[in-house]
């Protein structure tokens, strides 16, 4: 039996922290791991930001609320959802996901969750593990299941060299060169031939 | 984080079999581990009696579109999903689920499935592994979720023993007494402060 397991962000919704940034007119929060390589300087980066401007978790996921699915994407989860079971591997947290989620029709999701005060106040983050994206393969692997997985960029990769089918989805033009090994889509019509073929290799 | 894990017969749809047996007026359906206790042994004479009965996939799955989810099991759901992630873990096949599953908005399934010839003639089918649901439950501890388990009977147990927190739902009399231990659920309403409880311990 097969499961995909797949990324969120640039593959169903687009990036959350680049359009809070956007949307708020907050530049620092565009900031990403590009610019700050540490995640946990990174993050604490992002939540003293927000404190700054005084924004509580309800104004981020309202701010979340107005964004939308990438098009097609919830089109593209209702063709595979009957063929197979589906599980999104996020490094996002659960609380930013719920908006977009909802409009996704719930697909089970795999991320991390902010530590948030009665207020509202972001104090914090829990990981729920490091190298959640691997670790979430391995251990579906040991439930037998035939692994197809799909990301867009390097945090993805581990998830696509554990997965026994990796698809690579709109992913930079350095990951593409950088791991030729993993075919390239760049839409939902070029996933769907690459997913009917690992399916029906059973 | 926290992850619901639950059965499905029993708990979101009829028992597949039993219903089968109804609505084809087929009687010797209605066995089930209680009658034949080696489940291989049950599972050849069922497919066995399939094939007597010229019954082919087609023919059960549209006898299984006819069938509904549990009454408020869809609500439940839609109540579950903003809330944690889910996974159905089921001893049914994947082929016979899916028009149920639909009906529930596509929860995750891990369950088994069936072999099929091009005619739809079910010629055998494969467990994706034994002891599935404590299985399940083991993995998905690995991946640091705390497990809310939910089941109606003895093929559940072990989930329930494998959860931080085991719920009975409509469970039969023998299960309530072998397994005190378990708090005993009979509609969602009441299902529903249980797993609220569980969510809150964080």
């Amino acid at each position: 039996m097969h499961i995909v397991c797949s990324d969120l962000e640039g593959v169903f919704v687009p990036e959350i922290w680049i359009n809070v940034a956007l949307k708020t007119g907050i530049e620092d929060l565009k900031l990403t791991t590009r610019d700050i390589s540490d995640y946990d300087v990174l993050m604490r980066r992002r939540l003293s930001i927000l404190a700054a401007h005084q924004l509580k978790l309800q104004d981020i996921t309202a701010v979340i609320a107005g964004m939308d699915p990438l098009e097609g994407a919830l089109e593209f989860l209702d063709w595979l959802r009957p063929q197979t079971p589906i599980i999104v591997v996020s490094d996002t947290f659960t609380q930013f996901a719920g908006p977009l989620m909802k409009k996704l029709g719930w697909p089970t999701l795999f991320c991390h969750s902010l530590e948030v005060a009665p207020d509202g106040a972001i104090t914090g983050y829990r990981l729920r593990q490091p190298d959640s994206k691997r670790r979430a393969a391995q251990s579906l692997r040991q439930l037998n299941f035939k692994i197809i997985g799909m990301g867009d960029s390097y945090n993805d990769i581990n998830l696509l060299q554990e997965a026994d089918t990796g698809i690579l989805f709109r992913p930079p033009e350095n990951v593409v060169r950088e791991f030729p090994q993993f075919p390239v889509t760049r839409d939902y019509e070029e996933l769907k031939p690459l997913i009917r073929a690992a399916l029906a290799k059973g």
